[in-house]
């Protein structure tokens, strides 16, 4: 899938000395260094790149690019390497443009209730720096990522059910384009008409069509009350099913994720844990203190409805904190149950009122299915993952691996429903562009073409051959 | 502004015959028909289109575009006319294509809280069909537009601080390209990493990169309660701080509009009311009894603090009917001012820390204009309108109303603010794009060149010559 059609070429002489010239220090090849770059968290092989250049500042990486373009070299963007689709492989070659050294946290604006921050903030750097101002950012995706990271694969995660994902909270970009030129894209007006959205063409673009080094959030004021509770189901499909209940009700629940026996059991493992090891749903309710306890009292009345059991309230903060940091852990939890093995994680996306269904088909079939399976959900929005614990070296277990994705992508796709929610195409969901978006795709190869024609921006991405 | 480089040419002999083919009766060249397709409701002269095209399916509008296309005429998408920026001016001759035919609700999905319609479709038709089941689409931009429409200018109106323009609420789009293709871009699923993101792309791109066919929006429960309150003010920058003051403290208010006394005084002509003719707050909050009341006892003590007096609840349909419809027609009011007059309506938006300064500016240097001004705001989202009423014939008044816009755009996009929140940009404001946009024009103009490589859709709109 990865396949390079020719092994790139030497870096030009020319380039790595101009490159050395500008960067000292912080131009790389060291092997370290490039295996280190070539590689994200999931079951993609690594795939490094020929020289890592670690930016401080917009104009710095403005004049990387031009160096890079004038040379035709590919730049492929990193921030803290959490990608789960080979975003960051090297598939052409050319350089990795590490970001995470622009980590300046520019101005808070708490009148405006946004934020500017460099590319390479993490979301728990700003929220850290955010807590003393009554103040959070809410897009959540569990990982330690950063924001610029999290804007170009429009990221969203835990709490998109109440606050939206990184398409509705990116309010303002700057970016570095192909030619070099810098553009900063929208203002910092709550809405405007001004011409071509390109903060929403880029935000998701996954660096293909520009390179996000500043992006402009909002943010919201903490909620006076927090509570969270967790409740157990005889099955996946009632847990799914009493969340689509919650919101369709209109209950404004800020985090509804599900979490299946065999997840419970690599957390409990984790993370000294010891709670039932049934499929579960973790709930999070913000508001002010009645309507958080309206919002409780009409979740625990759905899921008794559903078969729920041990509805279980947790408030103040050291309770919070663990609940989600166990969610948080997951990834690793899970690989935990298997070590030596990667995770594949599928990662569709449906309309809520398909999502029971397709979660109860998924639940059947992996019965079947010759590896270890694990399934969470951001099911308040149609979301959710299967990870399948494979040695990816090992072309059987790929295969098994492909062919349910594979099979799960295509009902997704049927029912109106996307073949990944959060992760991002990079390299490993490209062949499914082709039936979810059919003649779309022309006018976005169009797009890919006009503002990158001489192909450097992370190529191999995005879009099929 | 709306200069012709040169007068368009007859449309080719060819092309009529083959549209009165496909259309029959619903291809017109009558002078009333260009006449009424030539014209929006604002300064802007008219400026009819040689033909008339009714369309009453995507694959119809698929096939005029291909023919338009051989033939290199424009196709101006035309909706209910009430642009307010030159929108559906035949700049450079060409077809109007009307699309107000097309108003099937293709399907409501309360499962999903969402629903498709053809851009057709007003607003207020789809709220009538939606009304027995307890959902309601809530951008409300006033006017009785197409929900076509409201997507391609990026509408928003009276509610979008509580949930958001045409941006935020739509979903997926069918669209036909410059070459005649059919595209849908997104899915249903609430959320997608998946490819550049074409719906949010093709809303506000005003008819320059597609025409949209259909739109799958997203709906809301009717909420629980709803209850408005009015409450009158020494100035207007009073006005002002109050609803920041709301907004900055976490109050969800529904809707939050500022009403200047000029413009109380022509409702009051209008509508036949007798309110207070002092600038003037109109609030609604929306959520359970409780939370109701909560809101409006903050928006109360806040409105006090800022020398509010007669705060005045009002509860029941007929009450909140009466106050919003006197809203919706202040347009049509203040044009009762001064009969024979046309409004030129500003649209500035900043970031809502800079609103205050912005009206009370406004406010000062309007007592020195020549010509009568109201002054209206969606003030939660810092976007206010300043209604300047003039002879457009008489070069001085038209002057007045440029030399004033063209200061206080300049003001907004200085504050990190836009030349319009909502209204688009039309032939009105594309200068404006230059200051605001810098170097992100280019990118804009390559993705138009790609698209609509002729130059057939609605030449001569958004993007600056």
């Amino acid at each position: 899938m990865n396949a390079i059609s020719r092994p790139p070429a030497d870096l030009p002489a020319a380039l790595v000395a101009a490159l050395s010239a500008l960067l000292g220090e912080r131009f790389s090849r060291r092997s370290a260094d490039l295996e280190q770059h070539g590689r994200g968290e999931s079951y993609h092989p690594t795939c490094p790149p020929q020289a890592v250049c670690r930016a401080t500042a917009t104009e710095e990486v403005a004049r990387i690019v031009t160096l890079c373009a004038a040379h035709r070299v590919p730049v492929i963007p990193f921030g803290a390497g959490t990608s789960l689709e080979g975003h960051v492989l090297a598939v052409a070659g050319g350089i990795s443009l590490d970001l995470s050294g622009m980590n300046r946290i520019v101005a808070v604006r708490p009148g405006d209730l946004d934020a500017t921050v460099e590319a390479g903030v993490t979301r728990q750097q700003l929220n850290a720096w955010l807590r003393d101002q009554g103040l959070f950012f809410p897009v959540d995706p569990g990982a330690e990522c950063t924001l610029g990271g999290m804007a170009a694969t429009r990221a969203s995660g835990t709490n998109a059910v109440r606050y939206g994902t990184m398409r509705e909270n990116v309010i303002a970009l700057t970016a570095v384009m192909a030619d070099g030129s810098v553009i900063r894209t929208g203002s910092r007006a709550r809405k405007s008409s001004a011409g071509y959205d390109l903060t929403r063409l880029l935000v998701g673009s996954e660096g293909t069509l520009g390179i996000i080094t500043e992006v402009t959030l909002r943010l919201y004021g903490v909620p006076e009350a927090v509570s969270a509770a967790i409740c157990h189901f005889p099955d996946v499909a009632s847990a799914v099913a009493t969340v689509t209940d919650i919101v369709q009700a209109g209950n404004p629940v800020a985090r509804a994720e599900m979490l299946d026996d065999m997840t419970m059991r690599a957390i409990n493992r984790y993370s000294k844990t010891a709670m039932a090891e049934a499929p579960t749903l973790f709930l999070e309710f913000h508001g002010s203190a009645a309507g958080v306890e309206e919002q409780a009292a009409l979740a625990q009345e759905i899921a008794d409805g559903h078969g729920g059991t041990g509805f279980e309230r947790a408030t103040g903060h050291e309770a919070l904190n663990r609940l989600w940091h166990a969610r948080h852990n997951v990834h690793y939890a899970v690989l935990g149950l298997s070590p030596g093995r990667k995770l594949w994680s599928t990662d569709v996306c449906v309309p809520l009122s398909q999502l029971t269904e397709l979660v109860r088909w998924a639940d059947r079939e992996r019965a079947d299915l010759p590896v270890m399976t694990s399934m969470v959900g951001h099911v308040g929005d149609g979301n959710f993952h299967m990870g399948l614990l494979i040695h990816p070296d090992d072309p059987a277990e790929l295969g098994v691996a492909e062919a349910f994705n594979e099979r799960l992508v295509e009902r997704a796709i049927a029912l109106e429903g996307t073949c990944t929610g959060e992760h991002g195409v990079g390299t490993g969901k490209r062949k499914f562009l082709v039936k979810e978006h059919g003649a779309a795709l022309a006018p976005m190869r169009a797009i890919k073409a006009a503002l990158d024609p001489l192909g450097i921006l992370n190529p191999g991405k995005v879009l099929p051959d």
